[in-house]
């Protein structure tokens, strides 16, 4: 069975975008996922296709109706996948939470636009929020195409080198150490001479330090985390 | 002056993506910002146009090698826009970072592909490094993409509606509250009566009040970084 992304959009031609290139598009070929986009203003019943309104209690922009986005969801028929709401109010995506999302059938996404979209149907259909970051996007496609680059990623023979997805970063909740390759001097600057001293236990050990101090400096924040889940 | 973003990568292909549509894509084609890409392996001189090598120490995956990543951003010429890395290590963005790279002439991003750029490249181009969250993608460009993306909505005359920029998650600190609009009643749920009561400052107490709330349950570590600021 294959990891199936459907999307519900404003914007359906913003898809695949980027994961039409590169591991994404090779396995969107070769059929290791599918995807499909649902427009949302299809739902509209009204001449004008409206699928927005003025928020009650006011307020400047527009909100996406409770009914169209409803009608949209239900026009997937029956559906065990989960449904994602791409929203900056949403839990922040983990790669934990990628993991998790690779493993299952696939995933129902909404896109948000507007100032958002009616608190009813996040309710009603059991949207789970979502957020990439914590920064403002103009919808929730850039998002979406960001969460499915993640799982995408990470689907089962999709990364050629399996061994290189496991020690990065967040995956053993650290920041990862700093890399060198050849040339051996570049503009004056040498490898660290423990990379070329050809001791692997050394080389284990000061790599773990760099991790460590790096996330300490940037993401102390990681370390509080580790301490609470022990 | 207008913005102007310059991307290295391996995959040029990749943009402008969804980039080229709604927001952006109007922004782009008014000429509100511009968007070019430098192919990274155009600067490789060898016969197989190799721009990674196998990482010094050992482990898995290949690095992209300094020399031809300086040359690529070299290439670019004098440039005093903040040079951008692409990188599940670097600082997590933020809201306040967007609206301060939106006030500048422009960036320049790189993006990371393989197990990551060596670190002397880093140092000698004095490279930021950008995490756009805590998940791996399959390399920089998606990254790239959703950083535009908020960067870009947030210039001087690209969202229409400028106020409703201003009252959004993040901006106060806060997650949003909730939404509503027509029809009154929806699936036997209806808008919270203090919405149409027309009573301004009983729906201004409530929309706070359910912010504080919906930030105390999703994401009280905006709520403690709140206090340290003060």
């Amino acid at each position: 069975m294959i990891f199936r992304a459907s999307v519900l959009t404003l914007y359906p031609e913003m898809f695949p975008g980027h994961l039409g290139f590169s591991l994404a598009g090779k396995a969107l070929e070769r059929g290791q996922w599918s995807l499909q986009t649902v427009q949302i203003r299809d739902m509209a019943e009204d001449k004008h296709r409206s699928v927005d309104d003025t928020p009650a209690g006011g307020g400047a922009g527009m909100v996406l109706k409770p009914d169209i986005l409803a009608r949209a969801i239900d026009s997937l028929g029956q559906d065990s996948r989960p449904r994602l709401l791409m929203s900056p109010r949403g839990r922040p995506l983990t790669q934990s939470r990628v993991r998790e999302l690779a493993t299952g059938d696939g995933v129902v996404i909404v896109c948000g636009r507007f100032e958002g979209v009616d608190q009813r149907v996040i309710d009603a259909r059991n949207l789970e929020e979502v957020s990439v970051g914590d920064y403002i996007l103009s919808g929730g496609e850039p998002a979406a195409l960001t969460l499915l680059d993640a799982v995408v990623r990470v689907l089962p023979g999709v990364m050629g080198n399996v061994a290189s997805g496991l020690n990065e970063s967040f995956e053993h909740g650290l920041l990862e150490h700093p890399q060198y390759t050849r040339p051996q001097v570049f503009e004056g600057r040498e490898i660290p001479s423990v990379l070329t001293s050809g001791n692997h236990a050394e080389i284990e050990k000061w790599r773990l330090q760099q991790s460590l101090q790096l996330t300490a400096e940037r993401r102390p924040d990681l370390l509080d985390d580790q301490a609470v889940t022990k």
